[in-house]
């Protein structure tokens, strides 16, 4: 099943998109909102589930579906938890800023607690006050929503909870982050709003490519309308999605509607940092990584920071080449 | 006017509360919740004076209040932001932990993203699966509702966002504290779920108390039945509210319903730390100030944190007695 959220007042009208995100049904008799399915999704699933499948098969003739006319599957969240599974982008990032990294890294997730309460839909513009010094950076990952938590979840059994999968743009401030971070407190002014792909989907509708709580397809990045990465979302996730979310779930439980991140995608190859794809690599989910590379071969990075103008697409293809959420389509604007 | 959220389903049911939080009134037929209050403030909040003068002036008999029926106002946010603004009490929590303190911290805000999913209720118990280790704390805060606030918002402009005031539990976890710091993303595990007052309270409520973004009364916590601090809000507060709102809204708009806190308030004599309240002192607004205190005359703390069946109750009384926001009343309870 697919679901979006069409713009309409702060959270949006609920739809059922039908697989090839051609067509659309409102869902607002059974769930006015994504939350309000979320709030009660025993109930809610199986109805919005019967409806899916009359927009699939056509018994439902439903209306066009234009992605341009989404919110984030939840215009506004009640808690963004963003992981940092691909250890890899951590240790390529901290050694760009000279920072080192713990061993524990590979044992425990790092997780940060990211604002909810504005998010972007996905193709809204990054408005920013000023593009200098503030280094606009996209970062593109995978992330699921959650049915309620207990506290204390396993990891195993924190993989039933997750009810809905999307894919994000978690924008970050790289000129901000090293100051923000010293001051030991995390991300705040570091981390702006970051936008979601127009749909999200069920776990069942990714059929084999979701196991063991990963999702094993590339994520594709296009910067200026050129690939910049398409690294694997299943490789190199050193904790899978049920292991982001014990972890949150360690000191609380977490209330339906819990949208918690995978951290950029990024991929070695045999032990070292991934290619560009312009040398047949599979290139980055974000700037930073590419600029860390560019240190290591050149002493200095060359590929800048994102300027007012420039545009970032996210967007993850099936085997069958059919876009599963969407396109994540983001022009940077002055504010 | 004074707004409560009477335990119901996710998100309680509106009500206003007489000054002397004796008796209540329903708003459910001007707004549902506290967030849909918030979320159409201007058209909302004079419907919700008039009903609050009614039940404060007898036209309305109403009904009994009972603090106990109460969520927190908001019973789950889309957004928590807890700033640091008694500088004092970061700088004694700091060389509590031997971490050393920037100087900085005296001119800008330092700030967190909290969880906001799941907020406890004020006499809620503090659930915890373990108190060995945890380092079970509890911190004594103001906290504002924010309407909905534009990116960039200076600080002075920032006070007139701020639509209602409470007071705050931020319960931490001491002892995961400066594991998770050292990772460098901020809290996360350390900081369960805050239990917010019974009652909040628009501005104008506060009266002369409320002066250039500050509450300028003490505010009470008592710990296991035996005053425990009793600082002034509005003495020591490096930063006002409206610099607090500031700094969250530097680069994202902050949307309607978004809490900020002050920090655990904090005072100091003489340049020097308070003292206890046996000694004649102001005392603390947390167990961490104390053990600080403890280790700077003898050696090593002596107090305690949290255990099971340790009780900690938080208030604030007007200058004639009246109890302004009701009781925050909390156990540690074993999960």
């Amino acid at each position: 099943m697919k679901l979006a959220s069409i713009k309409s007042g702060r959270d949006g009208a609920l739809y059922v998109v039908n697989s090839s995100l051609t067509k659309m049904a409102s869902a607002a008799d059974i769930a006015a909102t994504m939350q309000a399915a979320l709030d009660d999704w025993e109930t809610v699933e199986p109805q919005l589930e019967a409806r899916f499948n009359e927009l699939e098969s056509g018994t439902l003739a439903g209306e066009i579906f234009e992605q341009s006319a989404c919110a984030s599957p939840l215009p506004r969240a009640f808690q963004w938890a963003d992981g940092s599974a691909y250890v890899n982008h951590v240790e390529l990032v901290r050694r760009a800023r000279n920072a080192e990294m713990p061993a524990t890294f590979w044992t425990e997730p790092l997780m940060y607690q990211g604002g909810s309460d504005s998010f972007l839909a996905p193709r809204d513009p990054i408005l920013m006050p000023q593009s200098d010094g503030f280094g606009i950076d996209f970062e593109a990952e995978v992330a699921v929503i959650t049915g309620d938590v207990p506290m204390g979840v396993g990891s195993d059994d924190a993989l039933k909870y997750i009810n809905l999968v999307m894919i994000v743009n978690d924008v970050s401030l790289r000129g901000l982050i090293p100051g923000e971070l010293a001051k030991g407190f995390g991300f705040f002014q570091s981390k702006p709003s970051s936008a979601f792909s127009p749909v999200c989907v069920t776990p069942s509708e990714l059929g084999d490519a979701w196991q063991g709580g990963k999702l094993h397809l590339p994520l594709s990045s296009k910067y200026n309308n050129e690939l910049f990465g398409k690294p694997e979302a299943g490789v190199d996730m050193t904790f899978h999605f049920g292991q982001l979310v014990a972890h949150a779930a360690k000191t609380r439980p977490l209330a339906a509607g819990t949208v918690i991140g995978s951290g950029t995608v990024s991929n070695k190859l045999n032990d070292g940092p991934g290619k560009p794809v312009t040398e047949g690599g599979v290139g980055y989910s974000c700037i930073a990584e590419i600029r860390m590379i560019e240190t290591i071969e050149n002493g200095k990075p060359s590929t800048p920071f994102m300027d007012f103008g420039d545009n970032i697409q996210i967007e993850m293809f099936a085997a069958d080449g059919q876009s599963i959420f969407g396109q994540i389509n983001q022009d940077v604007v002055q504010a």
